[in-house]
């Protein structure tokens, strides 16, 4: 039994993509693992070696490469889509090329929203062009489109607190001050909804971003129940900015929204690949990313960064012959984009599973340098990360980040107690790209991709491998 | 006489644009201004007195607000567009409101090029919709639009070395890595010549830019003679880079190009506002930025900050009683990026005249934080100025970059040897905005237009009140 003296531990709620507090090692006080800590350090020899094969040796930009083939080819993948269907194929025969054929899809019933045509028009006080771009599920304008005067709002108390009269028959355009995305996107994502409510024919949301070069950035919103469903879409900064300076000069601003959209169900896939463990294959560490993406960009960054190092990982295990002891498991989450629906699916089919997972790791807020892990679980289970993070102090990926609730897909299976982490990188320009067409190749970089890849590698390989599971 | 020593003082050639080297005015060595320096320090108070009311005072967020409150009444304000005379006349009503009524227009033919719908579509190896802003006066496709294979060109050598059938009816796309705009502007401004001298189809050129978030760049090319007219447009660098990549990788890369736009000639006017001087009324200090802009974005930083900021100067000059010993004269230069044709009819008209340009001055490379100014000019010259920025040390603003070539319209009047400067200032991002639709209020920031306009108006006042003429 290892012996756990924590005192002063604070549990840091959960910071879904906002900047948490860090929490290094040494101020895990008094972690005292007892051998285990010895025989954490003993895999220094293999963490070098895999660091060495992924950043200077024969995989030196090959996840970027890889990936860069794999989204010129196929670009955005959005849920539903043939084209997803053919991506996933794709990744499936690349992984096969090596050797790996431990590989299982399941079929996941998704949502196939389609974008159609989109154009916003200021009418008065003058007539321009507005970017934008429509969120995810958003029910089409009437072919003639809404035109009506906006009221802009800048949280949901002033919503709350107007009149209905005065809502009634505007566009509503949301437009908060970005501080996190976690403490802004329920503004995108709730928005339609609380508008309908108060009797407004149309949404507008100012992107959720902090940083634009007139750049909207799409992404989910939910219908709630028994309120009309109205058109909703996101705007540029520049243009709420503009917008709001307007309304404040006491001036009218009416719009014209036209949207057109379809939406239907399809069946996509998760895929699994299993590098089988030599002593417990029924004990799982999970390493995973999305394949699907939105459909504007390509993906590149969100998730295809996560997707890539996830695929190396069994991939490197397999040509370096590492073999461990527990089955590491890569995952490619379908359709996370239209509400975490593959992972759902996942956790609810896997529910009563003989497989046990010992530890489920996820990358889908960025794969720039990697930092270290945002990690969930008891103190324990911590106390073990962090002392597996240790090995990567030569490559700055030594932090360890106190996360109840981190990553997006893993969340449902961390939620019931599966101890867990999320890749903690270097990400603070994540959202200028996010859900935009710029989410493309050139926001990545080879050299911080090789050393994502090396660090995934050996975290999950340790883990897999060392004597002890993770305690939950 | 101004007894002037200077030794070791490097002339260093234009960098348009550029990151010039800077020369602060401790490294001039042995400027001995004799008893003019002293007179320059005396108007440390002054200096004081407009710094004061521009960036705390009265004027406080003027700039900014009057600026904005401009660019979201017209938005864009293209050469020979009625927008672009609109805004002239509400300049000119903002002037008078001042009680300033020295204010002349002066007519000028203009180009007047009308960018209609433009479109580009990738078909091979997939379909894709790349985003496009046709370059000025590109010539419009057929009606059937143009669709031929990509050939991707680094350089001018690398085109000229190329045999003339394997580039006959293709799209050459230019893919030049960007070091600074002065070097690589010239695959924009001279791309569809060179390509249509080889046979080329169509012609287009990776973004002149460092960054982009999908953003394309647009701006001037020039038709060289007896060359067929080809149309030529700007995409992205994500989008150069994609097809980079997939060009490197074997595949062939087909595009459909279609645009359309519209040529005619109209009358603009350069607006011309004096701030008479007491003593020496037919002696020039001129402060200057064009109106007119490029069809997308709001034109705020191209060119309106240094529109307002020399608007300003007389403004604050007339309301604080500082009327200096000889004329400050703003100019509003129409038609600047369609080839500087205001500030060359400005100049053929004034040729003779009998008004004598002191000193010219421009804002035309962004108003982020003023760091000083980029003079031409000879030795004894620069030795004056430098010695007068040394007022502006209590707001950065003391640097002096010497420049023979600086700024835009101005470059005509300082080639034939009148000392003039352009603003130097924080413009590290500018490129990042520059001909795009991302060129709005949301890049500037309302203290850094402050601190502009002070120094602007300082500079320019003292340089018209000084006992001596900037020599030539």
């Amino acid at each position: 039994m290892i012996l756990i003296l924590i005192t002063n531990l604070l549990i840091l709620s959960a910071v879904v993509y906002g900047a948490p507090k860090k929490k290094t090692y040494s101020e895990l006080k008094s972690c005292d693992l007892g051998n285990l800590a010895e025989e954490i350090a003993s895999y220094d020899t293999v963490v070098k070696d895999i660091i060495d094969y992924a950043v200077t040796g024969p995989f030196k930009g090959k996840t970027y490469d890889e990936l860069a083939k794999f989204v010129d080819k196929f670009g955005a993948r959005p849920s539903g889509s043939q084209v997803l269907e053919d991506s996933i194929d794709y990744m499936i025969e690349l992984t096969r090329e090596e050797d790996i054929n431990d590989i299982v899809t399941e079929e996941v019933k998704v949502p196939h929203w389609s974008r159609g045509e989109e154009k916003l028009t200021m009418l008065e006080p003058r007539v321009k062009n507005i970017a934008i771009l429509g969120l995810g599920m958003s029910v089409p304008t009437p072919p003639e489109g809404i035109t009506a005067e906006v009221i802009i709002i800048r949280n949901f108390t002033e919503l709350e607190n107007i009149e209905e009269d005065t809502i009634k028959g505007k566009i509503v355009l949301y437009d908060p001050v970005f501080t996190t995305y976690g403490k802004t996107v329920k503004y995108r994502s709730q928005g339609a909804t609380k508008a309908a409510a108060k009797g407004a024919v149309a949404s507008l949301v100012r992107s959720i971003a902090p940083f634009s070069i007139n750049s909207p950035h799409t992404g989910m919103q939910t219908y709630g129940k028994n309120v009309t469903k109205i058109p909703t879409a996101a705007i540029t900064l520049e243009d709420a900015d503009l917008i709001r300076r307007i309304i404040t000069r006491g001036e009218k601003v009416i719009l014209k929204l036209e949207m057109t959209s379809t939406y239907d169900d399809k069946i996509s896939r998760n895929t699994i690949i299993d590098l089988k463990g030599r002593d417990r294959p029924d004990s799982l560490v999970i390493v995973s990313g999305h394949i699907d993406s939105w459909d504007v960009g390509q993906g590149a960054m969100d998730d295809g960064g996560g997707l890539f190092i996830s695929w190396a990982a069994p991939v490197i295990l397999k040509r370096l012959s590492l073999r461990p002891k527990r089955t590491i498991r890569s995952i490619f989450w379908t359709a996370e984009e239209l509400g975490l629906v593959g992972a759902k699916a996942y956790e609810e089919q896997h529910r009563n599973d003989s497989y046990n997972i010992n530890f489920i790791m996820e990358s889908d807020e960025g794969t720039f340098a990697p930092l270290g892990l945002a990690v969930a679980g008891n103190q324990e289970a911590r106390c073990i990360i962090a002392e597996i993070l240790k090995l990567f102090e030569s490559i700055s990926a030594s932090t360890l980040i106190e996360d109840d609730s981190p990553g997006s897909d893993i969340t449902l299976i961390t939620s019931i107690g599966v101890p867990g982490a999320s890749l903690y990188n270097e990400n603070s320009e994540y959202f200028w790209y996010h859900h935009t067409e710029g989410d493309t190749m050139n926001v990545l970089d080879e050299h911080e991709l090789d050393l994502g890849t090396a660090f995934w590698t050996a975290v999950a390989y340790i883990i897999a491998d060392i004597s002890v599971d993770i305690p939950r």
